[in-house]
């Protein structure tokens, strides 16, 4: 069978651009994978380890023959990629390539894109984010079964062709995972809620504890519980201070919406209100076990 | 050998309970352990399962001849249980038995004990907390080998005889404990600052969650990190709502702390203060990194 695209360009080699390209190569999706990025030893690394073809660190040589070019770099990295990228397609839109992207935050590049082509999106750059990550990082770490059964949500816009949300649609498709369209704004807020936020409790958690006077012992006897709960403190500081920068009012949000709901659950605990504490830890525990219910089913069905 | 005890009751056969049940008979620490709780099927159960020898539904009956006591029902039962058990030695403190308990809170029960003893602690009562558990409850779950290697804090008070610390000490070093020792102020605020508080945060966020309009959308792509930090809001509401009475002011007081960073890492975002965010997460990671090392170490060398 045919290649679908003869030549993809991904614009930054870490985990999840390296997995994208060994999956695009190893589904024949791609007849050839070329890497582009600032870091030579890191994509020389990529063609000795299989992951791409070839690889450039001149982005427009990197760009030329692209019939797809996926941005996979860290988030505000992302933003200003396709502010070097767009322009130079703005007055010759049909020599532009499809292009898409793998960031944790979908508002600040759509404004960005939109920046560079007088407000309106560019009909050939679909947005995406795949819901998948390790705590490894880098091209060693790149496995070309990582988004097998995991999300990816897409946040086509109106000025989007068909032709180009499809192509972005079947990319993820080929590489195993199952893709879903939401809304900007929807995947922002949803992502806000269900990462960002717990990202900065944990962060201020930690650190919070970290600066007490008796942080060795309350290290010292921590138990499993907090372990699992601060587990993603351990993530990657300036991975999160750029989201938190890209996606600020949906964090802020829902930083505000969670402390309002601690500030009524400190006003029950401080007026003994057993009714009231009850009533939340037992919402919040038939929340929580649907929830690992609804895993539960996800895992049994693939299985 | 000889046993060092003769007859132990246990009041409460749950999880915990019929684990220190089983340790004590398996080690022949006790010669005889008797069970004493109000659902005699658990009690049947325990018999039957070879966790106790007996079993009394009369609190009366169950103490007579035990040497050795250990209040292992839920915090708020364990105080009402010494207010039931401390009254009757009052008068005859030589026939009193060595007493401890097993609950998450020291400061509520010395308060109760003391307020039964005349303002000051009973000299046999030496109060202790395992940091140990499981997602299973019940006496079904009992096992000798729970408290391996886990932490036990007691909290001995200047009252105590030297002889019922040191039994108490003996006892839990019998189930392969590691036993430390800590003042009842230190004790209640660590537990809260590592256990409480993200319980309280938890129930907070998968509440608050749970309650917005989109929380279909937002649990339906929940990824690896929200179900790690979530998971501990799937604990007993019960158990949970009974902590955050007794340990109120701790509770509070850490609440307030954490209150107050996440505030600080608020204005962070909202100002885009880069700097102040990444000094933040970076901290938080070096001290989460430096507690997986330490469980690492801790877990090397039990090895």
């Amino acid at each position: 069978m045919a290649a679908r695209i003869d030549t993809t360009v991904i614009l930054g080699l870490g985990l999840i651009g390296g997995s994208l390209a060994r999956a695009l190569r190893e589904q024949g999706f791609s007849r050839r994978v070329v890497g582009y990025g600032h870091r030579e030893a890191s994509l020389a690394r990529g063609v000795e380890l299989g992951v791409i073809d070839d690889y450039h660190l001149d982005l427009d040589a990197a760009l030329e023959g692209a019939s797809l070019v996926v941005v996979a770099t860290p988030t505000l990295v992302a933003a200003e990629m396709l502010e070097r990228i767009l322009p130079r397609y703005r007055e010759c839109e049909a020599a532009m390539p499809v292009i898409t992207d793998v960031a944790s935050v979908k508002g600040s590049l759509q404004r960005a894109a939109a920046g560079t082509w007088g407000g309106a999106m560019p009909p050939r750059l679909v947005l995406g984010h795949p819901i998948a990550g390790s705590e490894r990082s880098g091209v060693d770490a790149a496995r070309a079964d990582l988004f097998v059964d995991h999300r990816v949500i897409l946040t086509p816009a109106p000025e989007n062709t068909p032709e180009a949300v499809q192509l972005i649609r079947d990319m993820w498709l080929a590489t195993g995972a199952e893709v879903v369209d939401m809304a900007v704004a929807d995947h922002d807020a949803v992502l806000a809620a269900t990462s960002h936020l717990p990202h900065m409790l944990a962060y201020a958690l930690v650190d919070a504890l970290a600066q007490s006077p008796a942080s060795e012992n309350i290290f010292r006897f921590a138990a499993g519980g907090f372990r699992d709960f601060t587990r993603i403190a351990s993530s990657d500081p300036v991975m999160w201070r750029d989201i938190a920068i890209a996606n600020r009012g949906a964090v802020l949000d829902a930083i505000d919406q969670f402390s309002g709901h601690l500030a009524m659950l400190r006003q029950a605990v401080a007026a003994g209100d057993a009714d009231e504490m009850l009533d939340t830890f037992s919402r919040a525990k038939r929340a929580r076990d649907d929830f690992t219910a609804m895993l539960q089913a996800r895992s049994s069905k693939r299985g």
